[in-house]
């Protein structure tokens, strides 16, 4: 998996890209992850990468020139995957997306700045809009390295022993059920009997249910569309009868 | 602002926090965000900040003491706001819960690892979850930087004059129109000639019905909700025929 990232700020990936999980994967290779900065492509003078937006407007606009050329010299380098433009305009991004690209070779992701891109340069290289949600950044790195680090963890290797994939909030459909470690008891909180009980038919019931639950009590959208039983269903709304 | 950012992985927000605006803002004293080591904190011998989850599965949890202490620590030292923790149990992070979190003084962001944190220590210290969105990541720290990032715009004077926040997507409820900036003809594509016009009054309403269009357009849901006038709404619907 090789991900390019178009920016006014490759720097600002540095310590994101050597430490925890993320580092470690590009370490041992796994993924190659590589900031790749706008301002040489730039055919100004200075270098400039952005200019006052046309029509009047507070901010600046990142200019066309410098984003098609790096896009193009990318495209030479052998990325053939889609080039995906950080933007509160894009499908606002979830596990199904992440699914989806992680199953490509590699991608092209664009950080916006200040009050956007020159929309010729978006019309003529970029394929794809993702929103990282109904919120605004004052650039697009940092929702690029979340979607690297949402799709990294998918590839083989990555997450180690650390964790997994298969059984984590999203992929059934439901929240997590809540977590517990050592000690036994802490500030007189007990952890739940079940789990100490070694039946893992009776763990593996009360987790789910706690999943249910938590999911039916906290983000009813996603319990109306998770795949459950008929009894499921009908269990957790009792449930949640009972606690009210 | 004085944010708190509780994190096994403090060296992570570095070229972050160094880097961009996040940087800048820093370096003039608008924002104070501190990655906090919850290591130190640890009882236990060897400073493990994680343990094996009673009742098995894959992956680790994290222990409550040190988060707990080091909570108590933060709390001691004058952070007086909410304690967040970011989870995908969480509600999902917005333009709302931004301008609500640029009011405060301070907060404490917890950022999870692994299989997720004690509940205990959730139940002892955490004031509120809150989630990037429908998405998995390999810890909360992206997150943490995401919310930072999202808040600090509105610390006055962060923004400079690289933007405002005044005029921008979902401030009025709908996405920006398209920028333009120079050349005038870029690759035989010119720029929309009213932008060029000089005349003021004609650009915001080209600029609020190029708004109006892509937002319904693009996401009918943020359409249906923003304040617009009868007249611009049946606008908008009209085109939208006329393209189809």
């Amino acid at each position: 998996m090789k991900i390019a990232i178009l920016t006014i700020f490759p720097e600002m990936f540095e310590s994101v890209l050597s430490s925890s999980i993320l580092g470690r994967a590009m370490e041992e290779g796994l993924v190659e992850i590589t900031p790749w900065d706008i301002r040489p492509y730039s055919d100004r003078k200075h270098k400039n990468t952005d200019d006052y937006p046309f029509g009047g407007g507070a901010g600046m606009v990142m200019l066309a020139q410098p984003i098609v050329d790096a896009v193009r010299d990318l495209r030479q380098k052998g990325y053939d995957g889609p080039c995906i433009y950080m933007s509160p305009r894009g499908r606002t991004f979830c596990q199904k997306k992440v699914e989806q690209l992680a199953q490509l070779d590699n991608m092209i992701i664009l950080c916006g700045h200040y009050e956007g891109v020159d929309q010729r340069a978006l019309d003529l290289v970029v394929d794809e809009e993702i929103s990282l949600g109904d919120f605004v950044l004052t650039g697009g790195e940092l929702a690029a390295m979340v979607i690297c680090d949402a799709v990294a963890r998918y590839v083989p290797g990555v997450l180690g022993s650390a964790g997994s994939t298969a059984e984590e909030s999203f992929t059934n459909g439901l929240l997590e059920y809540p977590q517990y470690t050592r000690p036994r008891e802490y500030e007189g909180m007990e952890v739940p009997p079940v789990l100490l009980s070694g039946d893992h038919a009776k763990i593996n019931q009360w987790r789910r249910e706690q999943a249910l639950d938590v999911t039916l009590r906290l983000r009813p959208d996603l319990f109306a569309t998770a795949p459950m039983t008929e009894k499921e269903r009908n269990g957790a709304m009792e449930r949640s009868k009972g606690e009210a």
